[in-house]
């Protein structure tokens, strides 16, 4: 982005089932029926690149997802599913959540290589450590890496990965028929990595991708997490209640970055944001009204006892939360069991009304109003230094996306604070980030 | 197939990268520079759909292959590559070469029920144990895991992998909006997996897909290849040279499935053939020997040093090999050790000679004549018990494909020997291949 363009957001379209709230799926709007069918998500990524958002953005984890007797889960493979939607769409970026605890990273920067040949460059990696002791057990471990480990793990895969992803020289194939040289001496070379978690002899079987590297996001917001983001993400997804909150936390990430090298533009801070859309501010609330009423509490319970590490079932929903461990005894998602537990004591929540904050989001800022109302929200967290954008969290779907991509974009738009059109071709071209330099030849 | 319909082939385009001679990016008519462009394969897949194949087949291996300095590698990964190809055909099979080596049953089984799902009920898996210590070295490990050891680890896999795709039964969603239930009480149940090489719990986090299970595949044909195939495979792809050596696999393979209570009809035999084509013999000959000509020695010699398990470099190529190893002691491909070494044997090749005769299918069959030519030598090894049908390995593309699309299937089609039009909807359907059953519903 050049210093004349006046600053935008960025908006991804986090695609989830039948939608963010875990009753989503009960309401009539929606269609539980084709979460396995491939016509839906496209018809999602065409909504989203209608409305000329950054990127779609697919969640991911390695075991099955809260509950299948009470949500509508089960659903596509994120990296299988985006190779698809890359033919359905021309423009939008193609972000998939990929653990690197449960994968290695040659299968990883392969994979993401050939999304970014496949989509002409729109390939984007969601860094992911996961928090889960049943996505553990799925890969022959009883109990899940701890927490720093799991980090440290992560920045070794990160440092294979890119070296993976430089093993071909962006010229490498000069396709020299006459000579019968396919790529130049040197011009692919092996890594040769040896470290503490991986050994990776590369070069990776997959040539330089337009992006060079894919685009990096990260979404964890321990301690941990911040700093692994500040050195490798350039986008970062965070879970932030409040304004001040989101301040906080965007000042601190910010700040972290010189000591890699890096200047604040490299990094884009997108809080999730649940928008629940009405006509009307009292239509809106209905909405969210309607969609708390088809929630099934020993789902919510569930889901909650997993993110506060801590069993609550059978304790009264109407009574508070009982005492509840400290983060750094939290081994799963930290940041978040942190967001959560002081949501309760701040607004002195019963477990119900608990149940009912995160149905949306999952501990997202959930919104209703009416789309001038969101689109002011947006424009005040962006503009009082709390978000370079927003992963957009439609609570049912398709309607949801409908109504943010019909209603509140070109508000949007009319503002200033958002293209009208793609400028560039790639994610990165769209986030405003500069391609990675690649190796270059070295005079022989 | 009921018992009425007449025997017909089975024919999978095997595609790779400009074509798979060694040489054929060399050759003018290939486009060496779109091996990592989605719209060359796009093209390559509606040519194969044009002919009414049964599928497309992508090889793979998790190392770089041969020597990027001397052919065209470095594309796409298959099950990206097939995901977006999914969307670009209707009906033809997308079969995936995966290692179970290298990989783990929860990724594997996940990916698969993906790209069934997205497909519509055509995916394939062709499992591979891989065989290359290059491969072992991305993966932590400095030398490869024993050959017997590998099959064990794949049988465990395989064991686990059905599971995973059972672990949904069919009839699992009920999305019951009214009652708040997605799915009954014990449709969607853990494997609690506890294996020599595998712990897994599940379930998978992917509805069981169309085909119940994606269509399995084997290409080794070692006697430990071949008795896992006889236990595990659907079909088979093999590479053989003669049709007396066919008929001997076909009939050893076909007499090792009534031990695991599997008819002949349960798994179909495709020998690899290389195609050159030719409006004339005269002209597909001087076609092969324009390909032979175009080889690079120095590539043709690493990669029959690969095969051999001999470092062949230096030797005088007028001249013959030197004494090789016992195929007891090779770790790689067996099987195809002994397909070159006996070649060789057999016909008193010269290191250039047997370089050449490689080239084209790298020990499958390679057979230059006319289309009327080769549809004889498919009807005879269909007829005379050596084949249920082929893996069609065009030596160059796009033309080696179209060729045999336009000019051998219609001769093959007019002798009753292949389908004029798709006549099921998913890849066991193709193959006439039933859908195994998953877990039904216990009354309680």
């Amino acid at each position: 982005m050049s210093a004349e363009t006046p600053r935008q957001f960025h908006l991804n379209a986090f695609l989830m089932n039948a939608g963010h709230h875990d009753a989503a799926w009960r309401h009539p709007r929606t269609q539980p029926e084709r979460i396995t069918d491939l016509s839906y998500f496209q018809e999602l990524a065409r909504t989203a690149e209608r409305g000329k958002l950054d990127s779609l953005f697919l969640a991911d984890g390695v075991a099955l997802w809260g509950n299948a007797r009470y949500n509508a889960v089960g659903g596509f493979e994120p990296l299988t599913l985006l190779s698809a939607l890359a033919v359905a769409t021309e423009h939008i970026g193609l972000i998939a959540t990929v653990s690197t605890t449960f994968n290695e990273p040659f299968h990883v920067a392969r994979k993401f290589a050939s999304l970014d040949h496949l989509s002409g460059g729109r390939a984007g990696w969601n860094i992911v450590t996961s928090g889960n002791v049943a996505e553990a057990r799925n890969f022959g471990r009883e109990e899940h890496l701890e927490h720093a480990l799991r980090y440290e793990r992560a920045s070794e895969f990160l440092d294979v990965t890119k070296q993976l992803w430089d093993s071909w020289r962006d010229d490498a194939p000069v396709i020299d028929r006459e000579r019968g040289v396919y790529s130049e001496e040197g011009a692919v070379s092996a890594i040769g990595h040896r470290g503490t978690h991986f050994r990776v002899d590369g070069p990776l079987n997959v040539q330089r991708s337009p992006q060079g590297h894919p685009l990096l996001v990260q979404a964890g917001s321990s301690e941990d997490g911040k700093e692994f983001a500040a050195r490798y993400a350039e986008a970062v997804f965070t879970a932030q209640q409040t304004l001040a909150d989101g301040q906080t936390f965007y000042k601190d990430l910010k700040s972290r970055l010189a000591k890699y090298g890096r200047g604040p533009q490299q990094l884009k801070i997108l809080p999730g944001i649940c928008p629940v859309i009405g006509g009307t501010e009292a239509e809106a609330l209905a909405l969210e009204d309607e969609l708390t009423e088809l929630q099934v509490p020993a789902y919510g319970l569930q889901q909650l006892s997993g993110m506060l590490g801590t069993d609550l079932t059978g304790l009264p929903l109407d009574g508070p939360l009982p005492d509840l461990p400290e983060e750094q005894d939290i081994n799963g998602n930290k940041s978040r069991f942190t967001l959560v537990a002081e949501l309760a004591r701040r607004e002195e929540l019963t477990i119900r009304q608990l149940i009912a904050r995160l149905g949306g989001g999952r501990g997202h800022r959930v919104f209703a109003g009416t789309p001038e109302q969101i689109a002011d929200q947006l424009e005040t967290w962006f503009t009082e230094g709390a978000a370079d954008g927003f992963n957009i969290m439609p609570p049912y779907l398709p309607g949801g996306l409908d109504d943010f991509v019909d209603q509140v974009v070109p508000l949007l738009q009319d503002r200033g604070l958002f293209r009208t059109e793609y400028t560039g071709r790639t994610l990165r071209d769209h986030y405003g980030l500069e391609r990675p330099a690649g190796r270059t030849a070295v005079a022989s």
